[in-house]
């Protein structure tokens, strides 16, 4: 069963340290939706992990992430780390890290606030905790319940 | 990075050859919604096949599939195999193929037939041919459109 082995990539990223059960929401948001994939695409379900007990992995060929969707993955993954690879070696490392704020990655929970009323208004918020997100709307200060699900 | 290979499996089962691009509709079928993985599961897209360009592989451990997921799967990769491990060994290998008349994994898209109407009635179709699929509803007659989004 050769065909089974995941082979090295020569360019791409490894997003790693997913949060098990997150696997499937961070394809979503890097807009790998399976019938526009060009590139292989790979993605572990809670494989066993050093540092958690178990984690999920992604990665993807030919593909390096733009800043919101990594900023994007640190509100469902706090402790996920990029791996870039390029030619066969990992040419940057490094950790999800949420700024202090966050502008056009979330939406606001509240149906009222201005960034949900038609304005040509971001929706802003401040960072007030990263492990788990805690997001306040600079616009109407409501704190941001499930985020996974108010992502951009 | 030696977390990113993919180990052989003690037990479990390994779709193979599935068409690009419908890794995540096989997901959806077999009941991988990502949170709810209590054993390894892995997903290659668009990887070279000798068989086909492209395909992709879904292998999920610690578990076997029903006759209905395995004939959903029929439905959108007619020229899927199952690979049945146990052991660390392939002890059964077989194609996917749809029966000559499928119950119960698809409903009709005819929002008029009796198999939508609220009746105890099981949806039911004859396999007028297997790829592509088509089906024939054996109450309204109607051959079914979309099948992929039709699989229950």
């Amino acid at each position: 069963m050769k065909d089974l082995k995941v082979t090295p990539i020569r360019n791409g990223t490894v997003i790693d340290h997913i949060e098990c059960g997150m696997a499937l929401k961070v394809l979503r948001i890097i807009n790998v939706t399976g019938t526009n994939v060009q590139s292989p695409v790979s993605v572990l379900m809670h494989v066993p992990s050093k540092r958690q007990d178990f984690k999920d992995v992604v990665k993807v060929e030919d593909r390096e992430l733009g800043p919101k969707e990594v900023d994007k993955i640190a509100l469902i993954s706090p402790r996920a780390t990029i791996n870039i690879i390029r030619d066969f070696n990992v040419a940057e490392k490094y950790s999800v890290n949420l700024p202090e704020v966050v502008r056009g990655i979330v939406r606001c929970g509240n149906p009222n606030c201005i960034t949900n009323r038609n304005e040509p208004v971001e929706p802003e918020f401040s960072v007030e905790a990263k492990n788990p997100p805690t997001l306040r709307c600079i616009y109407c200060d409501r704190i941001l319940e499930d985020t996974a699900e108010h992502i951009i």
